[in-house]
């Protein structure tokens, strides 16, 4: 521990610590200056100058509400709301990126500006029509809008505390017919606050992180609200009461209503990112700053120096860049197909990359935080720190806007659909039937001959990847037929009994595309020294992502015990050299000091002075073993 | 959800739901009145009536404080503090046992009950005479008591705000001569609660959990403290300042100290092992009472039946049993050992036991609760039910009392130690040189052949567990040789780059010591019925061990692709039919209604009526699937 506190926070950074580096650019992308831009803007807002976890609920319901109005009102962000209403091409993307920059600043603003402009605004947006944007309150003819049972109370609603209106997802009955979800926005207060008659709000008060946000619940008993509060674009009821809709199939337009939550999901994507930027920054800067253990009568080394630190460590910094990239390829297509008024629902492998991208980035989070944690002991335990409130606060991301276990079967069943469309004109059933009696694959043998060098290249990485994720499709495929249509098992029965295979085969998918993504961005990177230092990572994360799954390619014969033994030593290398480069990286992350708020981060904390560890650097002055001294005063 | 909230809390158990079967007193052990005992107790206090996370810090050390007041004066753990002055048998197995039940009614409690009885009385009883118990501060000569610099300030003292005695570590210097750390009582605050003279304390403030412990720091600048507070049992200074003591070697006398910690780190493991028990509790309740999907057209089933649910949830109830035992194995030995006034020191196998469960408990006591919370979805994200608060409160056990990182070193040092032994009297070094050499594992031909029957079979995961347990230490024997011995590598760095190794070595030893506690507890139990049940489990946790890591077992070709994929097969198949019995385990973990607070688990919370499902039952009334209705009114 060290309490030099410096005045200047690093002398190799600029303002609040943020650079204009060539990578910083590059990892952050197209809009690195409205990034850069909106972090100055919080770092140099008093609301956001101290990381709060010392208040009340009512107090962090407050700050948080401030928080947004503040954000909200920035030159910045209210240009990108004004671009949404417009769909103007990139305003997706920019989004996206404001979302991620807030939520290093405060993950409840980031969660709570979703709330707000991605689950309200998204379904106005998705669902109504133009005119819904500004007049979707004039009443004309009414639905009733009603919760008829407790089992269809809608709980987790954000702002369910404060907001005046609320985008509900509700059963259309006309004239005694169900027509399936469709979704009306129901005025839940006046302007004053005061609940409307009809709507019940039941606070859901304290859960285990973003306090912030007020979720609640909301009942309904016969709220009667204008017609024109449906959303319509899928579905609409003329004036003399007929229902109409583009789409005839009731089924497809609740797929239509779905892929509505496409966005929100993919800004969670953003969020969780933002999270993991955060948390490495703060463990990997401790750790090349604090020393433990070391030879006999020497210097203690930097605690990043353990081996098991590196391997705890550097492979969360490698999957934080491989998301970087993977989460701006879904971001960019999503742009693509709102700007081109295409209609998301048709769009499913979109659908079930961010679903798929939503489970995978919200659980590699959540396992970085909880090592960044630990890696950072005692330390890393206290909220000055702020990774136990990163970790509390985005550990609902894994079950909430689709629970991660459903997100993978979202994926699967497209995975499934795109399999049975690639055999269309191709006998299917027989196929399936060959591929359940033969016990050798075909896949497999043209692949297997590989000498150790390939086992180090991506390109083997990959056709690795590649090839596990065909064989449990083709695999999965085979066991459902089996189960299904030989046997005659009940369809539900035949799903649950094959689950395991199914998430397995929905992350293999994900983490093909990873990589993928991830190769891509190394390719086209300009500057040959952030390209050879990316190149690192990306083999990394495939090493890592390959020696996770190592049994099951030994068990399907494509790693040879002594390959398996390879990539193991492959991965301890790769991480061992990649912690020298780990602070760069960290820099272009370019989180603001006065975001990051850890004095372990080597961020002067007057709260926690005691917690202060300078910025790392390459030589530290020697820092002897030291105990409390006890002399005997005879 | 439903809001019959039920008058009887379940009309099978008890009063506060404690229930006397043959399972329930076999799980608790020799002491199950006691626990019974204490359960009603606090299930019957106020202090303990709510679970209160509402609180600010000052209200929360003060309700903390109440509750250790509340509990210390109880009668059944004032004779065991009594018995435990008086080394009496059974007095460490009772005090675990104490702090098992105090965990699952708030960790905060069990957490300072541990600082005050065993950091702070440990000490005193394993390291000074019994003259210290009641006299040590009585001043005759003195010490001078002083932290040289920052990296020597202690951190995370326990009780730090509050207490008046502080138990230090610190360098003992008698006439300008080193002797290494020994233990003194040093008076913080007097009786009004004003900090002594030259002793600074800072406040540690907010952490992730346990915000009821006043964590903080201790600075002493020349505090004088009289001789007597010198704990001597290893180490004493004469009236005429010459410094005694049994053991000559400075490292041996630091071990002798470091072994005091054994008890402390003992009890952690019984206070994680109680925070699982609960959350398994709340989560395994709640999947046995929710629905979701389902077969079309037909009732929604029980979440438990989700295969994903149960493969989560099944492996850490089985870990939770096997842990039951083991803990208690190796109480008994830590309890004989106390009893017998054996120094601690010369018990290594015992400090190398208590040091890989502290680290294997933690870590799956951490696992555990992070699937619970994620299998009750967004209801697990809510305080009122429970998990958040014992996932924050106990992440930090992971990390405290050593490091599970350093934890599984000191493992592996005994597990060399005595490897080296084993052979002391063969030529060792040409051993080791053998093994490098061979490429032929002899250990392995031996039990290759195996048929399908014998992969379920108990002697053959307990075969396979030792196996890899001896493959490891053999072949991390044979690097280090190799690295210092042969290639002269400096010890720190061999060690270090060999640190993986180490720590998959003392995961594969403690899992191997658990299953064999967990057999003989099966093989002992005296009813068929319950023996068939924990047989059950027992197979399951197993299997779910060697499953993990089937990779190794397949690099070593100890297992076939073949055999590999079977293991999977039986997890899946165990973790099916364990889900059947897991509501009989649950009920023998005996946590009364009141303690366990959780409305998703069946308690009526007047706090969370909107959460509350009722106690999973055989046959549940209908649910239909539910959504909120929208009728047009035309």
């Amino acid at each position: 521990m060290r309490k030099e506190q410096l005045e200047e926070v690093d002398p190799m950074q600029g303002r609040f610590g943020i650079r204009d580096t060539s990578l910083a650019r590059y990892l952050d992308g197209q809009h690195w200056q409205l990034k850069n831009e909106l972090r100055q803007q919080t770092a140099q807002s008093q609301l956001f100058s101290q990381h709060r976890y010392d208040l009340s609920l009512d107090e962090m319901r407050d700050l948080s509400s401030e928080r947004v109005k503040f954000v909200i009102k920035l030159p910045t962000v209210q240009q990108q709301l004004e671009e949404q209403i417009e769909k103007k091409k990139n305003c997706i993307n920019k989004s996206l990126a404001i979302g991620e920059v807030l939520s290093t600043a405060d993950l409840t603003t980031g969660v709570k500006m979703g709330v707000v402009c991605w689950l309200f605004g998204g379904a106005i947006i998705n669902l109504g029509s133009q005119e819904h944007i500004e007049k979707w309150f004039q009443p004309l003819k009414e639905f009733i809008i009603h919760t008829p049972c407790e089992d269809a109370e809608k709980m987790y609603i954000g702002n369910a505390m404060k907001g005046n209106y609320a985008a509900v997802f509700a059963q259309l009955i006309v004239s005694g017919k169900l027509l399936g979800p469709h979704c009306f926005i129901v005025p839940v207060r006046d302007d004053a606050g005061n609940v409307h008659p009809g709507v019940t709000v039941i606070d859901m008060m304290h859960k285990e992180g973003l306090n912030g946000v007020d979720n609640g619940i909301l009942v309904f008993d016969n709220v009667r609200i204008p017609k024109e509060n449906l959303l319509d674009k899928f579905g609409s009821v003329s004036e003399n009461g007929v229902y109409e809709s583009p789409i005839e199939d009731r089924g497809a337009r609740f797929n239509v209503m779905l892929a509505a939550l496409t966005p929100t999901r993919i800004a969670l994507i953003f969020q969780a990112l933002g999270a993991m930027k955060l948390g490495l920054t703060i463990a990997i800067r401790y750790s090349h700053s604090r020393r433990q253990f070391g030879p006999k009568d020497k210097e203690e080394v930097k605690i990043i120096e353990h081996q098991t630190q590196y391997l705890r460590l550097m492979p969360h910094l490698a999957a934080s860049l491989a998301l970087t990239f993977t989460s701006r390829y879904a971001g960019e297509i999503l742009d693509e197909d709102m700007y081109r008024g295409r209609n998301l629902a048709n769009n499913r492998s979109l659908q079930a990359l961010v679903a798929g991208l939503k489970a995978y980035s919200t659980w590699e989070n959540l396992a970085c935080l909880q090592d960044c944690r630990e890696c950072t002991g005692g330390m890393g335990y206290m909220m000055e720190n702020r990774i136990p409130g990163l970790k509390c606060d985005s550990d609902v991301f894994v079950t909430f806007e689709g629970d991660n276990v459903v997100m993978l079967q979202v994926v699967v069943r497209e995975l499934l659909a795109q399999y049975a469309r690639q055999y269309e004109e191709k006998p299917v059933i027989g196929l399936l039937r060959n591929w359940t009696g033969a016990t050798a694959d075909t896949l497999r043998t043209s692949i297997l001959a590989f000498s150790t060098e390939t086992v180090g290249s991506l390109s083997f990485l990959l056709k690795a990847l590649n090839y596990r994720e065909r064989v449990l499709q083709r695999s999965l495929a085979a066991r459902l037929y089996s189960k299904v249509t030989i046997k005659k098992e009940e369809p539900f029965g035949a799903w649950n009994s094959c689950l395991h295979h199914v998430t397995y085969l929905a992350l293999a998918h994900i983490h093909r595309v990873t990589l993928e993504q991830f190769w891509k961005a190394v390719e086209q990177c300009p500057v040959p020294e952030d390209k050879a230092l990316l190149k690192k990572f990306c083999l990394l994360h495939g090493t890592n992502l390959l020696y996770q799954e190592r049994a099951w390619y030994l068990e399907h014969k494509y790693l040879t015990p002594t390959t398996s033994v390879q990539i193991r030593s492959q991965l301890t290398e790769l991480c061992r050299s990649a912690k020298e480069d780990a602070l760069t990286v960290l820099t272009a992350f370019n989180i603001p000091a006065t975001t990051v708020h850890a004095p372990i981060a080597g961020i002067p904390n007057p709260r926690a002075t005691w917690a202060y560890y300078p910025h790392p650097r390459l030589d530290h002055p020697g820092a002897a073993k030291a105990t409390v001294l006890a002399r005997a005063k005879l």
